[in-house]
């Protein structure tokens, strides 16, 4: 089946209660998963985009995080609000959502 | 911390005992995960490549199953032997293995 047009990955992980960075899961992360997976389907985009859970993606203070892939676009603060404008937008029309995309600082080398 | 300038997805599914498809899990993906992530780190590659656990990539009958974007790149059939260098050749060096690659048919159709 793979490989996908889009490959999409919805942090699910689940920090001890209280931990300072806090966790996509507290922030709605799995159900973020199943209702995007399905409004994905709905919009037909089944075997092209793959909807994924992952562990922790390293981006918690921006959760409920997601990064869709190779694009490697991030959203944060992802909302269940959000996925209708998230599917046609961007996984159907090929356009990043803007207003939820995480802005990180820029780090790390050029590596061949 | 992200983007990174690659971010592996490594399945650690795990199907009920006997499922036709078989599953990562029975096929070493956690422990893999956690060997590539150690690895990774002493190659010096923490923060510019993560290795992050996933669920089910439907890649199960060729697993275990990693996926290493933005490059797209599909490996199968990973042993822990295999992982030193999948880190040195491609992680590192930025050559794929070609041995380990998944040969998928060709599907989809192309979108915006």
């Amino acid at each position: 089946m793979p490989p996908f047009l889009r490959h999409v990955f919805v942090c699910e992980n689940q920090r001890p209660p209280g931990h300072p960075k806090g966790c996509c899961a507290d922030k709605g992360g799995a159900a973020l998963k199943v209702a995007l997976k399905k409004a994905a389907a709905e919009a037909g985009l089944k075997g092209e985009v793959r909807i994924n859970s992952a562990g922790c993606l390293d981006a918690c203070e921006f959760g409920a995080a997601m990064v869709v892939y190779p694009e490697q676009v991030w959203y944060g603060g992802v909302q269940p609000s959000d996925l209708a404008e998230i599917v046609q937008s961007h996984l159907v029309d090929g356009t990043p959502v803007e207003r939820l995309r995480i802005a990180f600082p820029p780090k790390g080398k050029p590596r061949p």
